[in-house]
Parts: structure tokens; C-alpha cells; sequence
């Protein structure tokens, strides 16, 4: 069996979002989310970590090329999400709350749909400094 | 005369905004703004440094106490823009065009009001790690 | 069985402290600590990273509430250890050498007793930018 | 059974490389490996990050003595390949293409071959801030 | 008159590089370049930050448009040096020594002739994260 | 009349300090420097940059050698506080208040009594990432 190493390409797109609950009543939303809930929506610099595991290739030295996955990336993620308003103009959030751990959770899922079986992947994911999240955990 | 020390303090806020010029055509907006004309507005993690120079009181050794200038920044910038859409929440954006440039100036114009004459004031603001601005040059 | 995320939490402390092992000679902790040894104290500025890992709460889309997780520190840890002298100030460590690694894992009790059972916890804490710790590893 | 805690000490190196398959045609390896196939080299900043893990010592709190761990770090790291030319200074690059899979993997042979078998190894190594690798995954 | 506001983008490039004086002996360039002065090159990540000091247009908000500064920094610096070996391989650093000083000199060069006139030009430039030039000071 | 250029150099050191003035009440010196005020000392991993500015060598093409500068720093400034207690440890501070303004002015005249007049000196002093000072200013 092989050695297995950790690639990470780290991105960035800038967006819109509103942490919101439809069932819920405004005063609830309020409560439970506070500013994040401002109906006119806030935004963020997400800075997104893709880690690709997998044995390198023997001929190229790599896991994975990295302008290859740079580029499925912005197919994939940025030119869904960068200068977009996650609510309003991504069918991923149209229903779903865009917190951190949600956004995460459909970036793994566009990735692994596009990725070698072979290879593992995670997701880590900046909404600001110092809030990010990690899935798989 | 006494010598000069500038001291910095550094905050952030979040926020929602579009550029957008209303004497303009869509097509021309579009043209101009590309991406930053989104109609439902994308966002940013807005880095503020805040630079105030003068001679250190000898008392203390402080040109200003960084308590104080911070709540100063939190009373007059992150009150009125943190979590906000910059172009319909706030009066400063309801008609100037949100750029980084704008965003430095009003910040320069709401601060200048409040520090001792004394003092200089120079505003650095990050739109993204690799975008940013300084007012006055 | 849901789908597991992880979420982490910056904040930061700044602290004096000294390294030092009551049952040695001031040779041998001298040799052993050198400067981290200075019966004066040193300090730094501590930046502390907390990871909680569970489900995200199909209401609101969260591990936990940032707000609330960063309240949790500011009472546990930063009340504690902030602006503090660690050996002086702080029962935790009268008797414990306060290095990083016994500082995470005091950290990691203290949080530990407050957090719901179903979440998984890890400190990461950095005493300078090129010396940091991971507890549990 | 004791606790284990992982400790990490941060190194830098700058070195020049070229990517290259002796293998393969002059047209293959620059399709494969772009830019990177420069055959005057290129360079890069690397940053290292080495992680330690181990119970801490219960007379000093150390999973290991950074100091000593930053010494072996310069002696069979920074010695070898700071301010080198990969390929053609190094005997690790003379016929293993120096990606940043292979230079980490490279680095873990060395380090390992000195530390003690209690304690756990795990290299991560920055090629640019954007991207980078970790061995053993 | 109007008011001035300095706008940043920072880009990077990686080059290999050797520091040499060619009327020395190479004594002389060991002893003045040490590690630097390697006959085979070593490399870094240069990170450039390139500021442009004007007036607002009144009808964009804009010193200068972003985009368009990116795209000539791309056209005039990072073609002619990302992934070089700036001392075999580019005109400019064919008889120059290529310090961080030098290089911050040649870039402004290439950006002044190509900017318009009424604009201010300033250029920082890293070599590593301790190490970095500012010109014209 | 030659080109300029500004040329920095990053250093780091740790020390515990406390502001405190001798001539006020404990009331009044809580009440002015709070937190920072604790008798028992708190500490700071404090970042420097130091700022040489003067026309490059023709024939190094440096204004200044970074390995001597990084040398003089260690000789003048490191030595003097890392891992010390500004308060206790130092001739410069047993009396003058340990402030991020009188620490960065100690600095410069450490330094500019060391360096040629034909050279500028200043001096950017880190407490915290969030408060920092630059002298002169």
C-alpha cells in the first residue's frame, strides 16, 4: 500500500448572506441569529481550504495538480458563489440557511461529485478570521 | 516642540453593498462594475486601521488611549456598518457609491469630528487582503 | 447517524509567565528553561483556538452559537487568564508549569465541564507565531 | 495511559527548483508541469511546520524542548536545503522531483530518523500560501 | 482642489535568484552575499504591493479601477517574472543585481511608463515576510 | 541626487511588562491603565519593524546589509528585552513607563545611535496584532 499525503489549495469569493429561518417568526429569527439576521443581508471574505488526500503519483510527484483543482474550484464553487447574494441568487440556499457549517457542507458536495473516488476530501472554510468551520469532521 | 508618535488600532465589520451609479444605464454599470454591479449585492470582511498621531501625553505615554479610541470606532464606525447592506441600511451610501475610497472618507469624516484637533488621522481600509485604500494619501 | 462538522473559535489572551520546576536547583531550571527560566517573567500575547465538532442543528444550520461559544471562553478562559500573571494570578497554575502544553490542557477541562457531552472538543493554542500546541492530539 | 498532546514549531527555507520527469519529452513535461518546468529553476518561501505528538513530561510539561526540536530542524533541514538549489545541490532532489509532496515526505525520512519512536511525526510544508501539503495524511 | 486617496493591490510572483557582483572575485561575493550568492540560485515568493495615490473619479468612486491595475501588473511584472530565474532569464536583471531594492526599482519603472501621469506611484515589495523595500521611500 | 529607498526588517521579542505611574494613586492608575495596570505583570510577543531608508550601494545593491541589521537588532534590542521584564529587567523602563509609544522611542534611539547619519531611521513596534505604533511619525 501507498504513502498517503494532504493537498490543500486555498481560495477566496466575496458574498451576500442572511442567516434566516422561514418557519420561525421574525422575533425568533431576531433572537436566535441577531445581527446576521438583518433582512437587507451583511457579506464576508470567505477564504476556502480544499484538501485532497491521496497517494501521489509516481511519475508526476503529485496528489493532485493544482491548477486542475484551482480550476474545478472555480467552476464548481466560485462561479456559483463569488459576488453572489447566497440567498437570492443560488439555488444551494434558495431553502437552506447559509451559516458557515451549511456552506460547507454543499462545497463538499459539488467538489465530491467532480473528484476520483480514490481520493478523500475536506472542506474548511473562513467566514471571517476567526469563525471557520471544517467538514468532514 | 515634542515628538510624534502614531498609533494604530485595528477592527472589522461585515457588510453587504453593490457599486452601482444611478445616472448610469444598466448596460454601463454592468460594463464598469462587472461583478460589484450585482443587483443583490455581494459583501465584504472590511479590515479598518485606524491611525491617530500626535505627542505622547507624559503622563500616561499614550498619543490616545487605545480603550478609548476603540469604543470611539465602535460608536461612530461599527455601529452604523457592521452587518449592514451599506447601500439601502445606512444614510452615508443611500446616494454615494460604495467603493473602498468612499468607505475610507466617510470613515475619516465621522472620526475627524470626534478626535482632539490636536491629533492627525489617516484611515486604512482592506476590502479584500489584496485590495485596500489610505485616506488621506 | 448525521453528518459531523467542525467549528473553531479565535480569541486571544495576552499573559505573563515563567517556566520553572520547584523541585529542581536554579541550575537545572536554568539550564532546563533558560530565558523561558527569568524570575521577572516574560510574556505573550496568546492566541487560542477552540474546535467543537458535532451535527449542525437542522433549525438553525449551527454547531453551536459563535456568540455564545466565544461568551463560554471570554468567561472560562479569558476572565481567568487574561492580563493576568499566570504563576501569581491564576490557581491553575500556582503549582503547574504554565507551557503550552499544560496551559491547552487546562484550557481544555475548563471547557469541557460547560459544553454539552454530544460535542467533541480540541484546544489549539499559540504561544508565539512558530510555537503552538493541539490538545487532545 | 498518559495524555498526548501535539506541538508544532514553524521553520523556513527559500530554494529554487524545477519540476521535470527525465522520463518524458521536453513538449510532455511542459505540458505537465507548466511554469514550473522552467528549465533556469524558479523558487520559492517555504514555510515548515513540524508536528510532534507525545505525552508531555511530567518534570518539564515538554512533549519535546522546542529549542532542541528547532536545532535538529536547521541541522538536517534548513542545513540541507535553505538557500539551495533543489535539484541540483541537494543528493534527496538529484533524481526525485522536488514537489511539495515529495520534499515533505522527504523531510519526514529525516526528522524521523532522529526523534523518538514515542512520539508521533507529521510534516507540513507551504509552497506558497496557497498551496501546500501534509505527510503522513 | 481635491483630495487624494492611495488604493493597494498586492499580487506575487516566484523567481529563482542569485546575488553577484560579476567585477568581484568570487571571495568577495561569498563574503558580501553568503547563502545569497550561491552559483546555482535559490528562490522566493515575492509578494508586491503596488500603490497608486490620486483623486476619486466622481463618477465611479475609483482612483483607479482594480481590475485594470491587476491586468497591467499582470502584463508588465508577472509575465516577464513569475517563475523565472530573474538573473538568466529577463533583460533587466541581465547585468543588474537583483536585491529586493533593484527589483523594486525596475517594477516602478515598467508601471510609472504605463500610468497615467496625475497618478502617484509607490511600490513594496517582499522577499520573505522579515525582508521587504519600499520605493521611492 | 540619488534614488531612495526604504528597505525593513522584522524582528520579534517577548517581555512581561505593567503600566503603572509612580506619582499617581493605585486608584488613579487603575482607573487610567485598567487591565494593563496589574501589579503581578501581563506580557506581549511583541513584533518589530524596522524601517532604514537611503540610497542603494552600487555596487551591493543594498542600502543596507539585512544580516548586519538583523545583527544590531539582536545586539541592541533583543538582548536588552526579550524574555525580560521591562519594568525589573531594564535600565530604560525602571522608570518610564512601559508603553507601546516609549518602547517603540527607546528603540529608535538604541538604534539610530548605531546606524550612519546618512541613513533614516523609523520604527514600527507591534503589541498586539490590533494595537501597534510607528516613531517617528
Amino acid at each position: 500500500m501507498g504513502k498517503k499525503v494532504a493537498v490543500f489549495r486555498k481560495e477566496h469569493f466575496n458574498a451576500a448572506h442572511r442567516l434566516h429561518n422561514p418557519d420561525w417568526s421574525d422575533e425568533k429569527n431576531q433572537s436566535v441569529f441577531g445581527l446576521c439576521n438583518n433582512p437587507n443581508y451583511h457579506g464576508h471574505n470567505y477564504e476556502l481550504v480544499v484538501q485532497v488526500t491521496g497517494e501521489p503519483d509516481p511519475a508526476t510527484g503529485y496528489v493532485v495538480d493544482m491548477k486542475i483543482l484551482s480550476e474545478l474550484v472555480q467552476e464548481e464553487v466560485l462561479n456559483r458563489f463569488d459576488h453572489k447574494n447566497l440567498n437570492l441568487d443560488t439555488a444551494a440556499f434558495a431553502k437552506l440557511n447559509p451559516t458557515a457549517e451549511n456552506i460547507a457542507m454543499v462545497i463538499y458536495d459539488l467538489l465530491r461529485a467532480r473528484l476520483d473516488e480514490k481520493l478523500d476530501l475536506k472542506i474548511r472554510l473562513y467566514e471571517t478570521e476567526r469563525n471557520f468551520v471544517e467538514y468532514p469532521a
